[in-house]
């Protein structure tokens, strides 16, 4: 396969034509197919439906669409993802977080619910489509790597938080509207005394089923005896019996009458044809949301699907996800459908449930397909609650608060950029909260780069090898000082280095020579060169000789031919030890002697 | 001195508040002052006065203020830096790039030459300053870092390229406006028919003038055995004499009255006691202008305060600097100036002419302060076309094209700063070549820490040294791979090791021992921590143990406590060559039989 393209090369290789056209992973699973894969596949086919019908309702309506549009966005993309995608097992359809995504995105420029609304969701899901598509042919995977693990753990959290604050406006039975945690609160807290108390009761109770069929539900029906395989089946149904019972419920006593709202007709059929609306102006004013949730899409897919590939020996090609995804979300708006990607709880799913090739996306597809033929008049009495209770039970085990407590115990620069990214989201809404975690990530990374770790270092006596100062027992001279930079040295430290040799110069009056040790100086750009020089020329006007050691080759290669090297007063030695025992043999021989 | 606070230091030192407030370098000089001292100055006093007035002038012309607002600027400004400055030869005062950023920033709110335009750049001036004291108060100095030399030479380049052609209009005596070189260039063509040939020949003939003055007067000069110190000061008056000519014909031949464009009348007089406008929506509209003014006026003063001061073995305290700057600034806002900051060629004419301490920046005011006492109608006469010939003959010094072919050699990714740097300003205008460039001298620095460069190394025989496999000739084992990672491992390359990691295991079927050397490796931050976990359960999963080598102390203390120290299958080695000749005893028998 040409995955193998990225970067992770240990050596270049030439650029072939093949590598960069986007492959066909179908053909390599479909020719070995078989009946036992077969079985799996159809298998986790039949339980992955059961998970994504009630699913796709629930997200099409937390995207402000209507019901059947969730069901839309479940077939096409499924088919095509198959034949393109990388992942042998992962679940592409509606996602939650890219659905309150797609309705922050939309929201402002059309009613949601209303016929202009939905061909803006079919818009985007083009837009992002083609950025996919593009990302890929161009091989642009790797830019996904700058959303940081941080910042993904903490805008998912937030949009959980939000998702769930959103559906409790249904769940309460009243209308609530806003772009983040703050706005949807105040809204709800005004709404406490409209809430309709059936919907409340009912929802409450599909909330407290469901939490309970996720925990509780497996060890029971083990307890009784029922085999692993099936009592697992059996709790993935839970929102299926939840939608059953309480839309024969509403059905029976005519909730409806009193003020429960239903899902009501949803349109009996196979997903229509659509096309994107052609308007450039509203174009323009969706490419940056369709960016957003291209990256976002792509980030949770991608980790998804590298987490099950592993686990089975697999390899994922970002570059050919790019292409897979592009496409599949182009044919989610060709087929009125809106922005899909591969999510985390159903590939889980379908993973566990022994799928062994997209296929048995395709059956899921066909499975969503006789649905939406057969069993839509069913969901008539459904009760919106309990599409929000759903919603609500998916996305809480999508917050991580653990996040928060392990990277301030590991690393402050990560604390910051989750609790920014998570405030920011709460606080402002998803897309300045993901753009404001990927400054502040950027920035940090930056900032920590401008401020290098320079230590003094000596000999570790009866060694070759040189520590800290600071933090060793170590041999040091008088006539010389080492220091090692841990850093690439480029503008934005420049000068760091310059005024660090100025204080070590000024703190040993019988300094004669100064040997930068460059193991750990992976790059010196144009302005670090200047400095170099800058640095090199003062040394030599006080008599004190610069030296380097263990420049490495590619470091080395590019300093060969510069007026800094031609000037330079010391040497270059390949290891730090070499310089040590050329320039001071006294500490050699005192080494040595211990 | 508390301005050693910067960031050079080997090691940390506890903050005291001491070190949070800004100094009173006057205090230390001021105390040594003596008769030699005072010479020093005043004679480069009387020097840089000399150049300084038309200078003044001209660049307020260049702003598009009246002519008088240049010697406003450079009278407060330079006895306020004379007090904060930690630079002893700083020549502060209107400078060409930040005359011309000026005239970008509001150019869009009034009419040039109006009282509101001049508000404006009072206004600006003093945004300015207070932008430049919180940032001194805040310690940020170090953010000037992150521009790059090659952004900042790019960026002067252009700059100085447009003023050039904005000049050229007045050289030619017709109107042309522009805020690039497009649509300078533009314009220009449009007036060819409109050329006053009189003004064209008398600014050519000043303009060769000048540049026979700056290359061929002194030489000439000093073969008729004029001292060294005399020729020197009299090729500075040069654009003197040009002045006193060209003003004289004009009055002498009545030029003006065919159509010669002639300052005209300069208000005699003190600066005036001026405010800005507090008018919240033109701040708001300054704001970003006044940022990148601040930043550029403090790069070009810090860049030659830094040179000259290590010419004298002195130290430059940045932060400091930029308390002077701003309220240099905040004292020219306060007496009708505009914005100002330590110019490049004047600063090292001070230095030249002998100036020893900040006083001679006082004398110079008080020299300027008396020529628009006195000297102002004697200027009525001086035609705008000589004060074009200055400014183009300063600012030509400044283009460095040079810097396109040495970048171009070293490293591609400083060219493409450069040279992005360079055609955005010539193409969109100051504001924005700024931008463009920081921002993609930061993206190709991001791009290439994320594509870390990764080497298999082996020991290099007789030594216990490790070097490339590829480059070198080494020992290695087939049970066992050493990496050395040639970055610090962060969110943007934490996935690359990962495949990398899986690529090596891939080539050699029997190893039993990854070892990252971690010499290079100055920070994990938690998204690598999480990529190690997972390569870490991979390898143990195939049965290979993962050790690390070489890990520095800062790097050490954090991984100490987390869970892929606890649950790593191999040990982590002081040095490489330890790791080694614990792990595969052979190579090292080998190594030392050769």
């Amino acid at each position: 396969m040409d995955g193998a393209a990225g970067n992770g090369r240990l050596t270049a290789q030439p650029t072939r034509l093949r590598q960069w056209l986007p492959g066909l992973p179908i053909l390599e699973w479909g020719r070995a197919y078989d009946r036992e894969t077969l079985t799996g596949d159809l298998v986790a086919a039949v339980i992955v439906t059961i998970m994504l019908i009630p699913q796709s309702l629930a997200y099409a309506l937390l995207a402000g669409l209507p019901p059947e549009v969730g069901l839309y966005a479940s077939v096409a993309p499924l088919v095509i993802y198959a034949v393109l995608g990388s992942s042998r097992v992962l679940a592409v359809g509606p996602v939650a977080v890219v659905s309150l995504m797609t309705a922050a995105a939309i929201g402002q420029f059309a009613e949601a619910g209303s016929p202009a609304y939905w061909t803006a969701a079919i818009t985007l899901a083009f837009i992002s489509g083609l950025m996919l598509l593009a990302m890929g042919l161009l091989r642009l995977g790797f830019l996904a790597n700058f959303l940081s693990h941080p910042v993904i753990s903490g805008f998912i959290s937030a949009s959980a938080l939000i998702i769930t604050a959103s559906q409790i406006k249904t769940l309460m039975g009243v209308k609530a509207e806003g772009h983040n945690l703050v706005e949807l609160l105040r809204a709800l807290l005004g709404q406490l005394p409209n809430i309709h108390w059936l919907t409340l009761a009912m929802g409450l109770a599909a909330t407290a089923f469901l939490l309970w069929v996720r925990r509780g539900l497996k060890p029971l029906l083990m307890r009784w005896g029922v085999p692993v395989r099936l009592a697992d089946t059996m709790a993935k149904a839970g929102p299926v019996a939840a939608i059953a019972a309480t839309t024969s419920f509403t059905w029976a006593l005519g909730w409806h009458e009193q003020g429960v709202r239903i899902v009501g007709t949803v349109p009996q059929g196979l997903p229509p044809l659509t096309l994107p609306a052609w308007d450039m102006a509203l174009w323009r004013e969706l490419a940056a949301p369709a960016l957003l949730i291209s990256v976002v899409g792509f980030v949770e897919s991608v980790s998804v699907g590298q987490t099950l590939a592993a686990r089975r020996r697999q390899r994922l090609m970002p570059d050919q996800e790019l292409v897979a995804l592009g496409a599949s979300n182009v044919s989610a708006a060709l087929t009125g459908g809106f922005p899909v990607t591969g999510g985390f709880a159903r590939s889980v799913v379908n993973f566990d449930a022994g799928a062994r090739t997209p296929a048995a996306g395709v059956f899921t597809a066909m499975g969503i397909m006789l649905a939406s033929l057969l069993l839509t008049p069913a969901l008539y009495y459904l009760p919106q609650a309990t599409l929000a209770a759903t919603i609500i039970v998916a996305v809480l085990s999508l917050v991580d608060v653990g996040i928060l407590k392990r990277t301030w115990t590991y690393s402050k620069a990560d604390f910051a950029a989750v609790a920014v990214t998570l405030l920011a989201t709460l606080a402002l809404g998803v897309e300045q909260g993901l753009v404001a975690g990927v400054t502040v990530s950027l920035a940090l990374y930056l900032l920590r780069t401008s401020r290098p770790h320079i230590a003094k270092v000596g000999l570790v006596p009866g060694t070759q090898s040189f520590r800290n100062v600071l933090r060793h027992h170590v041999l040091v001279s008088p006539r010389l000082v080492s220091l090692r930079v841990d850093e690439s040295l480029y503008f934005a430290n420049a000068r760091v280095l310059e005024d660090c040799v100025n204080d070590a110069v000024a703190q040993q009056p019988g300094l004669r020579h100064v040997v930068l040790q460059c193991s750990a100086i992976n790059a010196i750009d144009a302005s670090a060169l200047e400095s170099l020089e800058a640095i090199a020329q003062r040394l030599r006007e006080a008599g004190i000789a610069l030296h380097l050691s263990e420049v490495k080759g590619p470091v080395m290669d590019r300093l060969r031919d510069t007026a800094f090297m031609r000037d330079l007063t010391g040497k270059v030695y390949l290891t730090h030890y070499q310089a040590i025992a050329e320039l001071t043999p006294e500490v050699k021989i005192n080494a040595l002697g211990q």
